[in-house]
């Protein structure tokens, strides 16, 4: 068998980004998880770790991270078998995009965790690449916009996030007095969330827009929200993560009639044991209260 | 001169974090960027970007890219003074911690830029390590808890942040049915910003608790909320941030009677230009009532 003390060294180094909080969290010196990488090193005859410009496991790494994982999830469930055999509570490192975390997230898993004491790493990453943390073996499960699973994992639609292109009524008076026009959306400020920003290019191409337009970058979903707020731009916002603030008049839709959906699907390892499993039903169960409806009608993906 | 054309190229390809969106910012095609990056290259006689894992700039990139910031505010000033040379929008590069973002900054900001014409790269970033983005030339600005400037700028005291050990009265009659102890400490799940999370260990460490305590993890402000709403765990907020969810009862304060304070500074170039200079005297002006005031009274340094 493998040697997991190594493999743990390696986990705990990588989990908590760096040799002293890794040997902190194991209990053990700095020098002795050290030695223990350098074995696990030796042995394979290969890196697992690149040490600059910044920590990280090299490919070799992420696979033996990959199965020291899914390892942690098999002795979950043998330890719902054998109590006697330790603590039963149970990580999951998750890659789930932002808004979502923002959102529907918590309180459709809230309970789920609490009753089957669940402690979850959440992995905060854009919709479009958690599945690369899929790929990579960093998470045993992500939310993501594609429906083709990787390489042993399955994928289940969940359902839609609803966006709504929104702004404060100030802003709408002073930069769209006339409605949307080509002209307006020239100088009005967007906020966007990143350089690569789909949802804005999206809505922008809805309206036939190609030109350049101001906008200001702000990578924080809540953020994103309060600069809305604050008048300082429009942007693409969950209908649901602004009810209370379009409730109340705070923030306007500019588009009353239309709106862009964005399809969520889960994926999860297929052999990521009885935890997952059940995460997975319970997902499938309640994600239609907290998403729409898709459009297309994608069957559940398994590679 | 520097050849701006270069630089530009250099600055594009790092800002849209890549060659074929830096080139279609800049309304060129990717080969002709490729090839002002090459040329820039072989003047210097050293890389300026690092290709792989990432697409990074070396450090004399990075010095290249401050100067290229430092020119473009000192162009806005010029510009303001003859405003036929061009636009006069302005675009602020600022690392910001998740928490102001998602609390007091865009309220606190948003006249201003409006006013000023200015247009915000907001770079989440911890306070702690917020610094290091100005010390790379990274950002014009930051927001963090370190009173002392890095070379060339200039740091201000603008008061504290105040968190609270907050949870869902679920949570609270779940696992502190009889207040806050050290037993129950070792087994109530906490949510943590991440591995590092100093907050988290602050509080433990005033209940003079050391121990291994269960968690989660939430790199996201909004989502931190959630998770504790959905009655996942205990947390610690920025009071300010939960305002309404203290007043409806959704949340509870584990400790009323103590909080933790974390000072924040905000730190510029000192030859950023008017429009650095006018948001500093703004943060000066408004941040009291925005924040908490500091204990201690820092002179504001500068170096």
């Amino acid at each position: 068998m493998l040697d997991y003390k190594l493999l743990e060294a390696l986990a705990a180094v990588v989990d908590q980004s760096g040799f002293e909080r890794g040997a902190r969290h194991l209990g053990l010196t700095q020098s002795a998880v050290s030695q223990r990488i350098k074995l696990l090193e030796a042995r394979l005859g290969q890196p697992v770790l690149v040490r600059s410009p910044k920590l990280a496991p090299t490919p070799l790494g992420r696979r033996l991270l990959n199965h020291v994982l899914q390892v942690g999830l098999l002795e979950h469930d043998l330890l719902d078998q054998v109590p006697a055999l330790g603590d039963s509570e149970q990580r999951l490192r998750l890659a789930i995009n932002a808004d979502s975390i923002a959102t529907w997230w918590p309180p459709a898993v809230g309970q789920f965790c609490t009753e089957q004491r669940v402690l979850m790493d959440l992995v905060v990453e854009d919709q479009d690449v958690a599945l690369k943390r899929m790929r990579d073996g960093e998470v045993a499960g992500c939310i993501c916009t594609t429906p083709r699973p990787v390489q042993g994992a399955r994928a289940h639609a969940l359902g839609s996030m609803r966006y709504r292109a929104l702004a404060s009524p100030a802003y709408v008076a002073r930069h769209f007095p006339e409605g949307v026009t080509h002209q307006r959306l020239a100088t009005a400020p967007a906020i966007v969330y990143g350089p690569d920003d789909g949802l804005q290019h999206r809505y922008l191409a809805m309206r036939e827009y190609h030109a350049p337009f101001p906008h200001h970058l702000c990578p924080s979903s809540e953020g994103f929200v309060r600069l809305a707020l604050a008048g300082m731009g429009y942007g693409l916002i969950p209908e649901r993560q602004a009810a209370r603030e379009l409730a109340e008049g705070w923030l306007q839709d500019l588009d009353p009639k239309s709106h862009i959906d964005v399809p969520l699907y889960w994926h999860h390892w297929r052999h990521g044991g009885q935890i997952l499993t059940a995460l997975t039903d319970h997902l499938l169960t309640i994600s239609s209260h907290w998403l729409a409806p898709m459009h297309e009608n994608p069957e559940p993906g398994s590679a």
